[in-house]
């Protein structure tokens, strides 16, 4: 392998990544994900049979399969009905763990399964909930509840821990240590990105790590997790939870989306992320790359094959320049 | 392939059959499974979704899986708790017909990820529902109420159909034409076995057949189903749904199973069958094969290896003179 690449994140952002980034055969690819997820299928799951939440997991694996469409079709379809809403891939995770008595070997073997270019590390193998503090000094439980939101959304979050605290998966480290290049995905700040860096021993593993660090910046703000936030805001953030400023690069797209494409989104009080490049230099940040990597569909996405290409390039570029 | 080989049925029986026969591969192997299977997860995803019954089609797939231990025992994985007794298997055959639009389609999809030696074939297409006329007059409807059984079981069953009428699926006439042998696998007589042979056509594509027709016999009696029936009159039920006396041999175990293992089925009112092999030679059968083909465990039931090997020697016997 020419390169190992390690990318942390969950949801949407983190799949348009994966789904882009496994084309590239000279990688070594790593997807931590969070543990944290508590909603729908995965939440079902979770509270009756006790395993990790699989949703993540499973849509990390179908990004980097290589297997057949249908193969990747059957793990991410949803029964309707009396299954619940069920998700056909969850329940392929929970009867492998049933089966082998282990959540790691039901990943190796799902991994397998899929064909998977890669691997997927859970960042903690422990059973954890995320909580939210409110300014007011609420206090929000559960991810999803986080996620949706349930409360007040006009107040900012002023602190997001877990319970109880949860110690790391080494695998996860490990890869952060041998890592050429750690990205940070693009994905709800506070409800899919931040929760890896609540586990016990991971901020310092990547703040400490010699890999050059990116972060993927969102193209829409999320109501409710970065109302009004800039593109400095979220780094901000993220220094704040990775203990101090270590993020080498942040990649933003070159062009805001169309206003037409944005009113989609106005109903939800999501906008578009102000790329305050100077500001984001001001923390710590040695370069802020600008390029096209934006999707052309309805809802505004990064497009896997156009990430991957730039990603790819400044992989090259930290490489031949080490 | 030096021979075809058609194996009907359902059940355990079946089940030994093709996980015995499928080890060799000179064989070309056809499973002809019926469509009736109304119990448990089966009939709830029959009922609510609308699907061809799994029960039977996943059991002949794992049987012939060449596939790792670990797929099979997951396709045969029972949930437990809120996912109500389902099937992991019967969920996969679900999600695939539902994404996939057809149950053939789903069928073969299984069956390549399973790796299967032969095929599957449901012996219809149609949605059916099995039903049983006692020598009363009353009516039992449901595959599973006659084989638990919930009626007075000592009440002989008349009369078997099914409603509505069926037409037979096509592919397995073409494998019951071009066989070289029909094996009639051992199992539940009224509700696995003689089920394939209420479906318009498939008699009469039986009796006509070229091929070399073997029943393997029953190793234990059924109550409500076979109660008190010898080995003769397991043929002449079966020669009396066939339309006409066309079976060409019988295979009964050499020996009965010892007073210990039996004692274990008198609470079921189950009996070891009595091989009256005057009786069956009466009913047109040109041959009786006795031989060790039982195993020794716990359960009465034909050793998968043991059947096989009769078989195969019949079959190769049977190839050499033709």
């Amino acid at each position: 392998m020419f390169a190992k690449v390690v990318v942390i994140g969950g949801g949407t952002g983190n799949f348009s990544l994966l789904r882009g980034l496994k084309y590239y055969k000279p990688l070594e690819l790593t997807a931590i994900v969070s543990m944290m997820d508590d909603g729908g299928s995965t939440g079902i799951l979770r509270s009756e049979f006790g395993i990790l939440p699989p949703g993540d997991i499973r849509r990390c694996l179908v990004a980097l399969s290589e297997e057949a469409e249908l193969f990747q079709k059957l793990f991410q379809h949803r029964f309707n009905g009396s299954l619940g809403q069920h998700n056909f891939g969850n329940l392929f995770h929970l009867a492998l763990t049933q089966i082998t008595g282990s959540e790691e070997t039901a990943i190796l073997e799902m991994s397998k399964m899929l064909n998977i270019s890669g691997q997927v590390v859970p960042v903690t193998l422990q059973s954890v909930c995320l909580m939210a503090e409110l300014e007011d000094g609420s206090i929000i439980s559960g991810e999803t509840n986080i996620d949706l939101p349930k409360h007040n959304a006009d107040l900012r979050i002023a602190k997001l821990f877990i319970e109880p605290a949860a110690e790391v998966n080494p695998k996860a480290i490990r890869a952060v240590e041998e890592a050429d290049c750690i990205i940070i995905s693009p994905g709800d700040l506070y409800s899919s990105i931040l929760p890896n860096f609540l586990v016990s021993g991971m901020p310092e593993a990547i703040a400490n790590a010699d890999a050059l660090k990116i972060y993927v910046c969102n193209l829409m703000t999320k109501h409710g997790e970065t109302t009004a936030y800039s593109a400095a805001e979220h780094v901000r953030v993220l220094h704040q939870y990775l203990g101090r400023q270590c993020i080498d690069m942040v990649l933003v797209n070159k062009s805001q989306p169309s206003p037409e494409r944005v009113e989609g989104y106005i109903a939800e009080k999501s906008y578009p992320v102000n790329y305050d490049i100077e500001a984001i230099l001001n923390q710590g940040v040695g370069q802020v790359v600008e390029a096209d990597v934006m999707n052309k569909k309805v809802l505004i996405r990064h497009d896997p094959m156009k990430i991957a290409w730039e990603l790819i390039k400044i992989i090259q570029d930290h490489k031949s320049a080490n």
